[in-house]
């Protein structure tokens, strides 16, 4: 070998507190180093049903075709649309963000008829707005994010849902950030298709995306007058390796990643849906009372803000990068830039699963007020750490 | 939660000779579970940095297009053709196994004008069928498998591709099974796309894939009249998350898995190219004399087995579940069993990567003889174990 051989891999330890991937408990990176058995072998197999079971139960849904595709995130969301969608379908997409966006993107890959209807970045959809364009379009499928990653805002599904099926529609929810995190209610809000990833308020790293739909979803896909256009995505054929009776091999699943993935959703069940989503709402409700203090302000209404991603604006006169690169060199935390029209103007501070700990909140508070003082902020109002452990005393 | 939570992941300790996954190294396992960096660290930048450059030795090319796919070998398989081919373009796929079967069903979704040309399952393609071929239907791309994971068969490529050239076609091969266990010389044989997997002679868990595009191909790529159908694999994304110039958002990539790879790519070359080469030979030569020993033939003329994937004939009367279930349950021994047309007529025994020692070969052939026995099959012609160890003492 012409080049010397790398140092081995031996990654800096940091408090991951952007938009995701997120802290990964311990054990769960255990579980992922288990010794690999086949992608047949009956011990695989088993645990696959379990990974099932338990995404059902995070989910909410009884849902059969519910299962972890083998890629990340933009592998569900992709999988959502190619198994839907023909050339030539009408769907409706709302954007308010990145992902939004990238579903438009996708949409159209898929030979989709794409409308889009759209909102300022941070903001959310009203109802009447997705009626009016049900209404006009008349899609065969409306796409919208549950959790916009790239903004922080949250999308209220339950009353767009009715509207939707009222007209006969499919619905599709990005739910990549609110899963774990959230309540994510497929079947109570009747949503037909659902994408998330794994590194987010799951924990577990990156490389798989969890995906449900509803039975009405699976006849539109079993009534498809066109081959799927993706091969690897094709869920005709990944539902049979996923299935209790077929088990018929397609490809060869992420046997380790699967085994993460069975420990992140454990630790969830360990837990307690309600507890963890009061977790996750403390933490976010502590830190927005450390920011306000400081007299940091939030890219989002209070209303519509994502407790597992906080979207704030860069105080003025303060350099994007340099904070963040102190932040990660001086203390190992990592936060998130903006996306798209939001770069260089927001900070995603990511409080997701493992992460969105006290122990974090303070710590990123005391050593953001630090790099504010470095960067020579004058905007820092008052001490966050003090506000937020004075809402975690009274809470 | 309704249901009960399942117990931790504790898999059986396998031997994984089987077509892939193959057994993985402790210290490969150990890297998976190094903690979680951001998608955009800066030490994971390197990283990524670090797999591009072994990957380009492993395939032994300059192609700066190499890195490691977001998904399993299909995935691999999926990105080369939805990425070089437009609807409409005339593809000449060379069947002679499931793989290249699968290669045919891909490029058809990606609109191509598929045309085939077959040869039986075992068997490989001269160069003359090819030029035949090419010839008649003057195709864009011609796709052949180096290494048919389902038939234990091996296809010269560099006279193939000397005509593909020729032509003025381009080349993709499928090197799953070959990758890291035989000599695979994208450069030197003028190869245009290639693809493999981690979980064969890399001995990674599956989950990423290997691919590799010549400045020919990438010039295709960035001719393109239409937009690459899948948005998850399109490379004129991904390969400005891998530039190192650009570094831009596309998906959040699989961490923990690239860290496994990196561990695996650096036991690569710790051993050595040449080294592992000649004992994936070694090991499955003595494999060939015990089986020989035993009476078992192979599904493959000699001239093209595989070293790494040994495909013998299920002898008369034997039956292929109960042998299999029992190498599996009394000694932890995966082996596969045939695919396709070969279903219930073969057995597939890998020796990939970290599966590839003496101390698998002799245990295999004693097992073997155990089951072979207990199944009462009279074709037990001598001891293999035996005659393994006269070829290791000998050779």
């Amino acid at each position: 070998m012409a080049a010397s051989i790398p140092q081995p891999v031996d990654p800096p330890r940091r408090v991951l507190m952007g938009p995701g991937p997120s802290d990964v408990a311990p054990h769960v990176l255990a579980a992922l180093a288990a010794p690999t058995v086949g992608h047949l072998d009956p011990y695989f197999l088993t645990l696959m049903d379990e990974v099932q079971g338990m995404l059902r139960e995070v989910f909410q849904t009884k849902n059969k075709m519910t299962l972890a595709v083998s890629g990340t995130g933009s592998a569900g969301m992709e999988t959502c649309f190619v198994n839907l969608i023909e050339p030539g379908d009408k769907v409706l997409v709302c954007v308010n963000g990145v992902f939004g966006g990238r579903m438009s993107d996708v949409a159209a890959r898929c030979g989709g008829e794409v409308m889009t209807i759209e909102r300022p970045f941070g903001e959310v959809f009203t109802t009447d707005e997705v009626a009016t364009a049900v209404k006009e379009y008349n899609p065969k499928l409306v796409a919208i994010v549950h959790a916009e990653t790239s903004t922080g805002a949250l999308q209220p599904i339950e009353e767009i849902s009715k509207i939707v099926h009222d007209a006969g529609a499919l619905l599709l929810i990005d739910c990549v950030t609110s899963l774990g995190g959230l309540p994510v209610e497929i079947d109570r809000w009747n949503v037909d298709a659902a994408y998330s990833g794994t590194q987010k308020c799951l924990s577990c790293p990156p490389g798989l995306a969890p995906v449900t739909f509803s039975d009405r979803a699976v006849e539109v896909m079993e009534t498809r007058n066109s081959k799927v256009a993706s091969w690897y995505l094709d869920m005709s054929m990944v539902r049979n390796y996923w299935s209790d009776q077929s088990r018929a091999y397609h490809h060869t699943a992420p046997i380790n990643m699967n085994y993460g993935l069975h420990q992140a959703l454990r630790d969830v069940f360990d837990e307690g849906l309600e507890t963890r989503f009061a977790r996750h709402t403390r933490n976010h409700l502590a830190l927005s009372a450390g920011l306000e203090a400081m007299g940091v302000k939030f890219a989002v209404a209070k209303e519509h803000r994502l407790p597992m991603l906080n979207a704030v604006l860069i105080p003025d006169g303060v350099d994007d990068k340099a904070v963040r690169s102190q932040l990660l060199n001086d203390f190992g935390i990592e936060i998130g830039g903006g996306l798209g029209p939001m770069a260089g103007k927001t900070w995603r501070i990511g409080l997701m699963g493992e992460a969105c700990t006290q122990r974090n909140v303070l710590l990123f508070l005391a050593a953001l007020e630090n790099c504010l003082l470095a960067a020579g902020c004058s905007a820092i109002a008052g001490s966050g750490v003090g506000a937020a452990n004075e809402f975690y005393r009274s809470a």
